[in-house]
């Protein structure tokens, strides 16, 4: 291990990203739970490439991506133009995650105020503060789980998904370091499997219970009383408490709200994005339809077959019980606690 | 193609299981859509193998693999005694369709009241009669479609899921068939993927216009308004109206009720157990770990995660808008309108 690595994942942990020797290091995610293997991605390309391949995800972790791009580009790339024409190309690589952009922005800033190392040094006051604000973030929801909770869960807001710690699943962590003993229901995620591959991955690694379902038996778990709560990540918050988080989402809002169930959204404020009045506005990323025709290569489902494959969907505010960051918990009206929110974190730390 | 395929599937369509040469042929649901393959059964037990790996399923077609399984012992083993506790062993094969051990019963009891001719001849009724009774399934179900509607259906009900033709999915043919120009919304349906696997393949050789989804973007499709109505099948519907079906089923159920959008049940009757007064008495079987765990031979999870992996799920009455059957349209309420369609299906053909 060495000094960069104090930047981001606390010790013990595996770093979902870390800038090592002049490169990005990358936990790659495709290969999970299989095989633990880094890509170190030596130029921006190799970065985007990475990003849309989803070697590396999750809204904080792409935030973290996206400011060591710029580092990246700064150290690489020859003149401040071709590395703000880099960082436009990093910014779009994906174009639900409002991190990614924030992140990018971030770090450009720095560099453009100063230099490669101006940029670097941001990146990495970037992913610290990713650590602690997930720390604080789980520090806050812990407080919503009832002991013995059976919580359930979608997609995958662990360490993965973020530097370090975890957004949701640091939620779940931090109820489970204090005592709590929550037993967690894992949605296994399709297209990507992100809850079966690495939710189930780092569950098993943190000692938390966990039982892992098929996406479609969630309802039946609910019906039967055997879910407490919901607790799931962002992609993007609207300032009206709209959510963009992974296609399937909206489905447990819905669900949960018929079965009395309290719907919880966990991510620190760098998920909310003050230039997205509601979540009309938020573009939902269409992904290859080859990631619903086939899994791990193996084709499920006629060649030519016609496919729908929006990577989020959109959870009305209304359905949202609270939504957890690392200020606090925050309440309807979202309009007036969200921005409140904002200008608290800007303190942080 | 031989005489006694004229029992079961329409001409040019594959036969789901049909008596051939002493031996109970079943086409092999596991290996497609890659391969169309079949499977001879010589014994009983390998005819349970058979049903157990769901090599053959689909509430119908296990009717009429109980009753061809009766035929087959009654062709193979000595005993009258042998013969009845194959036929136990075989209705036993799985717990939750309640056409299996109805099937199992019906050549039973021709074979008890004769020989094994006559138990053939039972099974042979129960084919033809099958295809008969979905074909008019679908008629009455056709009209509730509206022309170009936009369905969304789970698991597959096809001809593959029947001895031919199709029940929920017998409908949208139907519809298509008399011009309405349905479009199709295609659950993959995790975790066996009989969407993918055989609805998607169903759906191109009928060329009836389909689109594949993942099982959690049914909700976001829904909440964007295109989707316009909901049609599934039933493995078993109790006397009060609710219904046993696929894992996702009531998911779809609940979504559909909170956008106001109709959910159809389509089953024949014999799917109706008189014996079962409401959902709380149907047992929901549960599944190998691994359907979960592993897709096609291929790990997706950690080795050892813990899974829970219901096959199916009840759908309180409430929410179902009607229950076709080969008799018509039922409404509520099921506990008037249900024992009807019974009464008028004992004269049916």
């Amino acid at each position: 291990m060495n000094a960069r690595r104090a930047a981001g994942a606390p010790a013990g942990e595996l770093a979902t990203i870390e800038w090592r020797a002049g490169r990005v290091r990358i936990l790659d995610q495709r290969a999970l739970p299989g095989h633990v293997r880094f890509l170190d991605c030596a130029s921006v390309e190799e970065l985007i490439d990475a990003i849309r391949s989803l070697a590396v995800r999750g809204a904080p972790a792409l935030g973290a991506a996206g400011a060591y791009g710029v580092a990246l580009a700064a150290h690489t790339l020859r003149t401040r133009r071709q590395v703000r024409a880099a960082a436009g190309r990093l910014a779009a690589a994906r174009p639900t995650a409002v991190n990614l952009g924030a992140g990018v922005v971030f770090a450009l800033e720095a560099y453009e105020a100063g230099d490669a190392a101006s940029a670097l040094a941001a990146a990495e006051q970037l992913a610290r503060d990713d650590v602690a604000r997930n720390r604080a973030l789980g520090a806050h929801g812990a407080a919503l789980l009832p002991f013995h909770a059976r919580v359930l869960t979608h997609c995958n807001t662990g360490a993965l998904a973020c530097v370090g710690y975890g957004t949701a699943l640091g939620v779940i962590r931090a109820a489970a370091e204090s005592g709590r003993e929550p037993h967690v229901w894992v949605d296994e995620t399709r297209p990507l499997l992100q809850g079966a591959r690495l939710t189930m991955f780092e569950l098993d690694r943190l000692g938390i219970d966990a039982t892992l379902i098929a996406d479609s038996a969630a309802a039946s778990l609910m019906g039967r009383g055997e879910v407490d709560l919901v607790i799931v990540g962002a992609d993007r918050i609207a300032l009206n408490g709209d959510v963009a988080n992974k296609v399937g989402t909206y489905a447990l809002a819905v669900l949960a709200r018929h079965h009395g169930i309290p719907f919880y959204v966990a991510a620190p404020t760098s998920t909310i994005d003050a230039a997205t009045p509601d979540g009309a506005a938020i573009r939902i990323e269409e992904r290859d339809p080859d990631e619903v025709r086939t899994i791990a290569g193996h084709r499920i489902a006629p060649a030519g077959a016609a496919v729908r494959n929006p990577a989020f969907d959109v959870t009305p505010a209304r359905l949202v019980s609270a939504i957890v960051t690392e200020v606090g918990v925050a309440h309807r009206p979202y309009a007036r606690s969200l921005p409140s929110h904002l200008r608290r974190a800007r303190s942080f730390g």
